[in-house]
């Protein structure tokens, strides 16, 4: 059995896999914010869910942890991860010398498009989806995809592969928090509509949608300017690594139909004055994971394979 | 020995490599224009290489073609190449009759880029070049780039994959021919200097360089979208496949080094405000190969093998 933990901002969730890749047993829990308590969140998810199934955590087949930020997947060690307060934190030896056995890390993006991939093969929906290639758009606080080709996760020469959402793409935008002008994640992520759109309410997302489909100005351009990005990065994914499919995940997604109806109706605009455009039907490429699958724990329980 | 002919525009070049893949015999011929033409191009530059070295062509160990256009590399069939006049021309299949021995055929692009791969790989300066990956990005009378990752030639899907020069980039920019608005290519490749400066001369991009260097404002936008437009296609080649080396070719590249120092300054530009992009050092990455080095030849006779 293997294990993987999806250490989120704010939640941790965690999955047990059987030798068929099946989902046993699967927790969620708070995360906590520096290193005692990211740590404490992940041994904790792995005592309580080998006890669940029998085992003591040493006995897992293998176990990986998928985590947002910066992270050197060949030693575990995590460079960055602003939200959780980690900075150059040997995460992969630590959980390591507390659980028994050796634990693989990776960043969670990266992740989930290895659990997207599983899951896509798993449908059979698609019978060249080694070749073919996957990508996996996180449509989270930031952009980014993580890219499976061959059927292995494409890391790059510097760990940047998928960082679609640092490509610029509005010489009139505000600038990034990566020193750029104009990328797109300054318009197609969480923090762009937050940024955009600040509100009391929980979601500024779902709140900007509202207002939108009310009939406000400011919302519809926000609003028009998310379906644009998204459709971007579909075009991005496609004119470089041309993958085949490309599954939407990550928390603006929740946004469900809305979101998918408003990012085909701008693929459709542009197919109908680029009959290239058309020849790639980009609308047919994109997926969405079920909700509540817990596509990145299950794709860290996948990377931790030895 | 291995045969790989480059069916260019005008031009048609074709190598013989040994068996550590060095050229042992090359010639440069016209190409000719139609179906007919091509194919005697292709014949005859192979019939008249093989007797260079002794032998008929039906024994050399493979040939491949790469040539400039929307190829079926599983058939050898050529579904457009508009330059050239052909139009669904099952160019392998008339090929290997001619000759008594398969023919592969590959778009010429992706060919260079294994020419490439094998030319970076021969200089050893990358001992990672397999995982890194290798991207070659033509700056011919388009742009567009050739991508090879783990040693392979990555077609894509619809292949498509490394067509960033429809990546539009100018939302106030012209409009391109494959029906998009301010691509790349419509910045950055020769066609794009021959619309914007034309002249009487037989180089429109060599006219606005000297003009852009005689001072003319005009001439120096020009230069200057070039130059951006190149960086740019570094920066989406690193965030989206990051590969470690962009090998540039193609006639833009007879500029030399007044467009690799002008392609450099940008990239210093953007490191300057980008700790991030600093980071990638994308500068770094950027290759050229020799001048008159048959990248694209080689790259042919290399896909050639069955």
């Amino acid at each position: 059995m293997r294990l993987g933990i999806d250490v989120g901002g704010t939640k941790t969730a965690a999955v047990i896999l059987d030798d068929n890749d099946a989902v046993v047993a699967e927790l969620i829990r708070p995360t906590g914010y520096g290193r005692d308590e990211v740590l404490a969140s992940v041994v904790e998810s792995s005592v309580e869910l080998a006890g669940r199934v029998g085992i003591t955590a040493d006995r897992f087949d293998s176990i990986g942890i998928g985590i947002p930020g910066a992270v050197n997947s060949a030693t575990g060690r995590v460079e960055h991860a602003v939200n959780l307060g980690l900075d150059g934190f040997e995460l992969g030896t630590e959980a390591a010398a507390q659980l028994g056995t050796r634990v693989a890390v990776e960043n969670d993006v990266n992740a989930a498009a290895v659990g997207a991939y599983r899951y896509v093969s798993s449908t059979g929906s698609d019978t060249a989806l080694g070749t073919d290639g996957l990508a996996y758009l996180n449509l989270g606080t930031g952009l980014a995809a993580g890219i499976v080709l061959d059927g292995h996760l494409r890391r790059g020469s510097s760990g940047v592969a998928g960082e679609i959402g640092h490509i610029p793409v509005d010489a009139t935008g505000v600038i990034c928090s990566c020193g750029q002008r104009g990328c797109l994640e300054t318009i197609a992520s969480g923090s762009a509509i937050a940024r955009q759109w600040p509100t009391t309410g929980t979601s500024p997302v779902h709140d900007m949608m509202a207002a939108a489909a009310a009939g406000d100005p400011v919302a519809g351009r926000i609003r028009a300017l998310l379906f644009e990005g998204v459709a971007t990065a579909v075009r991005i994914l496609t004119l470089s690594v041309d993958v085949r499919t490309v599954v939407l995940g990550g928390g603006v997604t929740s946004l469900g139909e809305p979101l998918l109806s408003g990012v085909n109706e701008v693929l459709d605009g542009w197919a109908e004055s680029s009959p290239f455009l058309a020849s790639l039907r980009l609308g047919e490429r994109i997926r969405v994971i079920p909700k509540n699958h817990p596509v990145a724990a299950v794709g860290a329980a996948l990377i931790g394979v030895p």
